[in-house]
């Protein structure tokens, strides 16, 4: 058996698990689909006996036969060394890779790519969280400013976040969760939508890291921090102490419900705590990073992932 | 209940759909996410009891709660209007439209696009032909030259496809199905993978429309027209000549079994016949055309595109 990891050049996370997976004997082709077709090659040969073929690299090469589990990690996108013709170029490439690649029967992937598109979307998040029996904050999504400010009057206090959780690029720029001041002007609004969520009063923040079935929960507390820092992804690092916390049953259980109807087989969720140890939901990044967390908290994460994908650990 | 269409503002057969509906009475939401946020909005506000909100044309509105069906048509890109920080605003604007949309509940999609998305790739397709009993030429995906050598030598003689099934659009080309000479030069696989398939001797060519669980087959003779004249998008429409035909009962049993599979309540499936009348799966396209198919054979498919819209047909 062979584990495929598709991840670019530069992944010390990716190091981590293929080391583990290394120290267990388990066979690993690590590519970045941008190195295909021009420094990776793909053949696979449709015919009355099924699917074969291979994929190849400048120092490995696996049958597609042998590959048994996929890891999805950072890849690059498929032909993006294209001269000519560069954007169809990837579209075909894409297709031959990827196309191939959902082909192969008995795999397991982490995550597939269909649950990865379906879990990037926060409002179907938050109608799973909602039916799994989570907290989840009431939450706007809009275009129209008339609404954000009705929303406002009958929710605030607010907080303003990114739908999509990117943040533009060109400059670069960071958009941390931000509290919206009251009277704001939301007129702005009907440019670009916008997404406003009830502000949770919270104590803490937990990061619950899902591998398959195993659960690796670290926690870090508001107190140690300015209470108007919201968002711990930019906050001063030194104020951020994590440290790893139990799961409480009923959290457990919600989670894996979670992970099922989602499809997922990784997602790293955060949760904000109130004083009360109410778990509000907040969201579930399928591609989140773990290795900060854990170097942080002492969380054999990586472990984990490595465990999954050579099949010696259960899905959830 | 409304039916939502998502569509751009030049598109005869959605035309033609929605005439129907009218006429049944049914309310239609006809919008191109294209003009979302500036010509169209979107409300989505998710609280304690569900979600709630609305999608507001220049001329309509519509509650989300009342969306029962949704045809992705021919929809431009959400946040395509944006004038500043143009590729951050799409993205924001996809995610809360079609995060919104994929989050309604007990709506019927035409196609869900995880299904749409999925059933792009032909390798996939291929395997699913196979497994549910079609005939399938043997094709290979491959961006190694000595691999295509090898596979002509063995399947030939070939057709050459798009591995994805566009063109290069600069310039814009057209990339029929072409017969692949004996003795060529496969050196060029390397820098694009290339989709190479054994050659169907083929007496007919059929296109079979399923909607829902209704399937409209069109047959067009070979005899009328060049034998080199492989692909009858690209041959001489004169010399195509459409009508209508019966579906074989095993044909409508394993192509069940494909929609089922897939995920599919809509695809254009294209099919070889040989002089034995055996039918050659060659693929389905999710988002086929159906409007000259309708005129050119007296097919009635765009009623049954709104029958199952309006909920008045069943799924397959």
């Amino acid at each position: 058996m062979t584990v495929l990891v598709l991840t670019g050049p530069e992944d010390v996370t990716a190091d981590m698990v293929v080391d583990h997976l290394n120290t267990m004997g388990t066979p690993v082709l690590r590519v970045d689909p941008a190195d295909f077709p021009e420094r990776a090659s793909l053949t696979a040969a449709f015919t009355s006996g099924g699917l074969s073929g291979r994929i190849t690299t400048r120092h490995r090469s696996a049958e597609l036969s042998a590959i048994r589990a996929i890891w999805v990690r950072r890849p690059g996108k498929p032909g993006a060394g294209a001269r000519a013709q560069a954007a169809w170029v990837a579209l075909e490439s894409d297709h031959a890779w990827y196309g191939t690649l959902r082909a192969l029967p008995d795999v397991r992937w982490m995550n597939h790519p269909d649950a990865h598109t379906a879990g990037r979307y926060k409002m179907r998040q938050l109608i799973l969280a909602q039916s799994v029996g989570f907290r989840v904050p009431a939450t706007l999504f809009t275009s129209v400013p008339g609404d954000a400010k009705g929303f406002a009057e009958t929710h605030g206090p607010l907080v303003c976040k990114s739908v999509s959780g990117h943040a533009p690029d060109d400059p670069p720029l960071a958009l941390p969760t931000t509290p919206v001041p009251e009277g704001t002007d939301f007129t702005a609004v009907a440019e670009a939508p916008t997404c406003l969520q009830s502000l949770v009063g919270k104590r803490s923040d937990i990061r619950l890291t899902v591998v398959g079935s195993e659960m690796f929960c670290a926690r870090a507390d508001q107190l140690a921090r300015d209470q108007a820092e919201l968002d711990w992804r930019y906050a001063d690092p030194e104020s951020v102490r994590w440290y790893a916390a139990p799961v409480p049953p009923d959290i457990r259980t919600k989670t894996e419900a979670f992970m099922r109807l989602a499809g997922l087989m990784y997602g790293a969720f955060d949760f904000a705590v109130t004083a009360d140890e109410t778990w509000h939901f907040l969201e579930c990044n399928a591609s989140g990073q773990f290795g900060f967390i854990e170097l942080a908290a002492g969380l054999p994460i990586s472990r984990a992932v490595a465990d999954w994908l050579a099949g010696t650990a259960d899905s959830p």
